[in-house]
């Protein structure tokens, strides 16, 4: 992606997709694939409500506009700072009538939004289990990697409470914490419906998972073909391709 | 596999692997892939003790045999008729020193099996949940099939009582039931440390996924490689080829 200097601290990038922009801090924590891959991953009715939880600087918000015809994306963010750049970049591409940040934890979800009112929720959470100890010592990055401020019980329980009966929960993770995520779902009435692995190439150990819970689902799941990255010259299969310049379905 | 005929009911094949042979129902139910690829999947120490629960005519024991160095292979089967098929299969092979034959309802395994006593379990399992209704009228179809006589939990509450403390579990099964599956094995602390989609071709959904568990083990589960069964031509990939030809490691 093409990217300019805004300040010492972030910067604006060109998301290749239908003029998108999208600032973002410079060095730290920058969005990666698993936002976009998250992105494509996400279904929403036409007029629909989506909740984006640790939002961080958007990128969930902003990708979902050109993916979806969702009619309110709103993101919630613990960090300030954070959810500043995220309405920054709403307003960067317009969005301010769709896209609303609130400054937030998830764990008290109740004081933020209401209940049962969104048709889809999304979350690129923290992937690493917190244990106490040392973490990176930017405050942001640790935040947004280590279960410091929200773990998967938390974000479950959170997306449960926001979600309507029969709305679809989205969420990018590790594939080593899948034992743990399908339990947590099971636990608040989440079933897992869909599962999707990616693996940078077709004979590795996948590096994401993708899930799709469904509230108050019945049981059963479809495991999905790969999702694979790289092909056998290291270039972007077909797939990733589309997914990078994706346009609304 | 070559296959001579026995009576008008079984079948003795030539497993291709050592000279072992086996003898199988004619047509009903008639060890497949899953089998091969589970008793692929198994690792047990030298000298080790392994349980095979759903055991049928004792195709895993067999295949056992010559994939590791176990000294004991044990086998359970609620069906008398295929126990006793399981027992003609050991001996075909002179194998009556390692495989024991047990007819037994794993619901009551503490009446058939000591406690804490297996270095490895495996199971494959019925895959389909029973709702009542219409099965396959051939008895031994239907059990093999549906969850009449056992169900997920009652494999794993089987599992977790006949492991050694750190044995270690192996299980077939339908990729459809993973979130049942993960739920009920954490439920009785055998904790999934391994999966392994196998996918007929890399752009379809699994068909079957192995999973390995541990008694006791702490979270976090490695996601393996997809499993690929037929290239692009129709072939055996060269893994599942090896497979098939595999001699111990």
């Amino acid at each position: 992606m093409d990217s300019d200097a805004v300040d010492s601290e972030t910067v604006i990038e060109d998301l290749q997709r239908g003029g998108l922009r999208f600032i973002q801090w410079r060095g730290a924590f920058r969005f990666g694939m698993d936002s976009v891959l998250l992105a494509d991953f996400i279904k929403c009715k036409k007029g629909g409500a989506i909740l984006d939880l640790c939002t961080g600087t958007g990128i969930i918000p902003v990708l979902l506009t050109a993916r979806t015809e969702a009619a309110r994306v709103t993101g919630l963010e613990i960090q300030p700072e954070s959810a500043e750049i995220a309405r920054e970049n709403a307003a960067l591409n317009g969005l301010q009538a769709v896209i609303g940040i609130i400054t937030g934890d998830l764990r008290r979800i109740a004081q933020h939004c209401p209940a049962a009112a969104f048709d889809a929720v999304s979350a690129n959470p923290p992937y690493i289990k917190y244990r106490g100890g040392l973490v990176n010592p930017d405050a942001a990055v640790a935040l947004a990697r280590h279960e410091i401020a929200c773990g998967l019980e938390d974000v479950a329980a959170a997306a449960a409470y926001a979600l309507k009966p029969r709305g679809h929960f989205y969420m990018v993770h590790k594939p080593h914490r899948l034992a743990e995520i399908i339990c947590a779902l099971r636990r608040v009435k989440l079933e897992p419906k869909a599962l999707r692995f990616a693996h940078p190439r077709v004979a590795d150990r996948p590096s994401l998972v993708l899930v799709e819970a469904v509230k108050n689902g019945g049981a059963g799941v479809t495991v999905m073909p790969p999702l694979i990255i790289y092909d056998e010259n290291g270039a972007y299969t077909p797939e990733v391709s589309r997914i990078y310049g994706a346009q609304p379905d």
